[in-house]
């Protein structure tokens, strides 16, 4: 029998035996009733343990291809019977074929996009920067040096770590957020939310606990459902997560991670108070639970310093730290970066070799470029700028509209109004009457884990200018009304509302 | 260094050393600041091959319990561990909290690359396009007429599915490989790397019979591995896939489905006959499974007309097409395409939105451009002309070389000779003498489902210019005669090669 074995390979050698032999069998190379070399002498001539041999023949067995008779040793088995197939049947029944288990069903965030592209409709749905900030005239000039400057490389493939350069000048923009790394500790993603599901992936197994804020992002607790996480939902209130929930759930369920953007969080607008931070990171020791710190809002501080980062507190390497461009930059782009202790951050990396081998590289040469002259924070200030007017804009119209039993609290930062709406508003009936008011927002129930249908509303102010924002929550404030039975305002008073068809 | 090995054992010798190495140091036997053997040294006293002593001394580097450094070798660094922390405890346990049963150990297309990069080797291990024929100055004009003539949409989010004209302009280029769909049935991808991720993702559970060629592309084998499939592997041979040995497997195994490269596979550049594309369509009706089709090359056909796809010859919806632009144009952009059946194409959507949200926008809008102006086709027969020369280079070179024992088949189309190694050599040794002599290539046995370290040699023989080409096969087929113990051939008749340090 000829067997060529490989004793350096990381193949045990059983199996090694096994997939030859099951070859042999299969193409007929062994035909039925062939009878293999009893298991001694095979294992002699292969110079190899009896057990081996025997591991081979046994799983061979397992599998029906051979059969062992007393006295008429092992031999090679009939084919199996051909497949009663009755006669090519028509289409592949998908449905059935594809696992539902791990899927999720809801294009929510999709459907959002697509709304967002409609001009007729003011979106205060998407979490998406203002376009007509991009920095424009700065990324086509660098662009064009890039590619006039630099050899191919900039359209080759690079490590699935990132562009050194960037990771450099990553590193580097991690001190302004307190934290000392190094460019090793950076790993480039094609977007956040690719961090998201590279951690779920190489630390998630189908019903491992996965503890969220309630309410949380809606992208996230995506990943955490498709991985068939059991998620247990922490309270946020206006200091953030509550730490005596957290305690509670940490004794309980033993959970594989803390999810959390501390943040001008996503949606509620919250910040993570200091105190809760230490006994987050506390907590997490205690019960060594790692934390995986969502933080794309941080920069986006409008009525004071940003808070610092968990990441930064972090004594003992519990915190995996994710960011993005997509919030004060270009989302087109799909770029953002994790920084993780040194053994996640090695499996993320062969996890992302996985599933894309490495984000876009013209992109992140003009990322680092973008980063090294020093542009970064010019244009933070200015977005900032821009962004605290929009907030107050939105502050204010909310004010004038004054729907009884709508409340809200003014964020200090980031993206989002989080809206609780007064009693007898279903977002379902407002989502619709919105729509035909010419606005959209984001249904609060979405980012629950439960999706209690809990009244609330998250209204976006950074994407649509000024003027637009205000006449948004007009429309928005009318299709209240008009769900609540209220009588609307005259709609003079807030310049037309286009319905949409 | 006392270490006792078991080469009959099924733990690999690699491990074996590893584990010896580890209780060494943590028992103090080998206290802080101790100098390990230098690898080769060891190597020889162990009778192992140094590649095996490399990779247990990478590992121990990894666990950080030793530590590199030039001039000093490698010394074992003081205790990592804090005696029996009382209260609280130190750095996560992240070893125990990661998951092994669904993760890849095997960084080796990173090293690949890595190893591309460095000037001093000439690279025939990586599956490149050459990066002196891509179209820079088209490509420089087309980005600077987006940027001024577009919008920041260019910069901001796109659907799930792909930029809508370039899924047009996708569904276009499908004519011409003989099929018809529209750009609906398109979703665009992040690299076609993540479009076999994302079919494991929606139709692989955990123990899912999985049918692949041997060899087969080692991505592809990855991320099947990663979704914790069972692999089987049915051979190729001159004619591709051997459909008696995929019958009889279809038979056996009730498997989810059917990944294959039909056009100049990767590794054996092998193009499956028409009859057998039609009996595996027959086959795959007949017992209801799904054909992933991978088509990176078929375009690149030196000797003829390109071949017709499965996709084009399925009749029943079958078939999920797959294809990147990655190794004709630019793989640094990371985009490639999907084509597959409604309700596939819909949950594909729904698994990338939330592993990514969608691909760079800048590169959809810079690849739709390219492909409406025309440039692909003139393109593609530049390249094509180039490597028709340079794969002929290499076929002179190897009958140059006349290493006794070498077998090999002039490739018709793609980017691989596929050589059998002489009785004797092994891909371990081959591998670290090559590199020694500045020249790589990819195992065979990375290519196979169980590894049996069968003596296969892939040849890349687009990515070096046609001089470097021949030259690396000259590098190669000495290190080969080394392995042999053959008298190379005089140095000077091959231009001097350079060792590497």
């Amino acid at each position: 029998m000829d067997i060529a074995l490989d004793r350096t390979s990381e193949t045990p050698l059983y199996l090694q035996i096994l997939n030859e032999m099951r070859t042999m069998i299969l193409t007929g190379a062994l035909p039925p009733g062939f009878r293999l070399p009893p298991e001694r002498r095979l294992a002699e001539s292969l110079a190899v343990n009896r057990s081996t041999v025997l591991a081979a023949y046994r799983e061979l067995k397992a599998e029906g291809l051979v059969g062992a008779h007393v006295g008429r040793g092992t031999v090679v088995l009939a084919k199996p019977f051909a497949a009663p197939a009755p006669e090519p049947r028509g289409e592949l029944p998908w449905r059935q074929l594809l696992r539902h288990d791990a899927l999720a069903q809801d294009p929510l965030v999709r459907d959002l996009l697509e709304l967002a592209e409609r001009s007729d409709m003011i979106s205060l749905a998407a979490g998406l920067p203002a376009p007509e900030l991009l920095p424009m005239a700065t990324l086509r000039r660098l662009l064009a040096e890039i590619l006039k400057q630099e050899g191919p490389g900039v359209l080759l493939h690079c490590p699935t770590e990132g562009h050194l350069p960037l990771r450099e000048a990553l590193a580097e923009l991690m001190v302004a957020r307190g934290v000392s790394c190094s460019p090793a500790d950076v790993l480039v993603l094609s977007g956040s939310q690719q961090g998201i599901d590279l951690v779920a992936r190489v630390l998630i197994a189908p019903g491992d606990v996965v503890v969220v804020e309630q309410p949380s992002f809606f992208g996230g607790l995506q990943v955490f459902r498709a991985a068939q996480a059991r998620l247990v939902g922490v309270p946020v209130d206006e200091e953030g997560m509550r730490p005596d929930a957290l305690e509670a759930v940490l004794q309980r369920y033993r959970p594989k991670l803390i999810y959390t953007l501390p943040s001008f969080q996503n949606p509620s607008s919250a910040v993570l108070s200091p105190a809760r931070r230490l006994r987050l990171l506390e907590l997490a020791y205690q019960h060594e639970v790692p934390i995986l710190e969502d933080d794309p809002y941080s920069e986006l501080a409008y009525d004071g310093p940003p808070p610092v980062s968990l990441k930064a507190l972090d004594r003992r390497g519990h915190v995996i730290y994710l960011s993005t461009f997509s919030k004060v930059l270009f989302p087109g782009l799909r770029l953002g970066w994790v920084i993780a202790p040194p053994p996640m951050l090695r499996q993320l990396v062969l996890a992302k070799q996985i599933v894309d081998l490495h984000s876009n590289t013209p992109g992140q040469w003009l990322l680092d470029r973008f980063l090294r002259e020093g542009h970064h924070p010019t244009h933070v200030a200015r977005v900032r700028a821009a962004y605290r007017e929009r907030r107050d804009v939105v502050d204010r119209a909310l004010r004038v509209a004054a729907v009884p039993g709508l409340e809200w609290r003014r964020p200090a930062g980031g993206f989002y109004f989080w809206c609780r709406l007064p009693e007898g508003a279903r977002t379902s009936r407002l989502l619709t009457r919105a729509a035909e008011t010419g606005v959209s927002f984001l249904p609060g129930g979405t980012c629950f884990v439960d999706d209690p249908g809990a009244g609330f509303a998250r209204l976006n102010f950074t994407y649509p200018p000024a003027d637009r924002v205000a006449e948004g929550v007009g429309r928005f404030a009318t299709a209240l009304r008009d769900v609540l039975g209220e009588p609307s305002q005259p709609r003079s008073a807030r310049g037309g509302t286009r319905p949409i068809v």
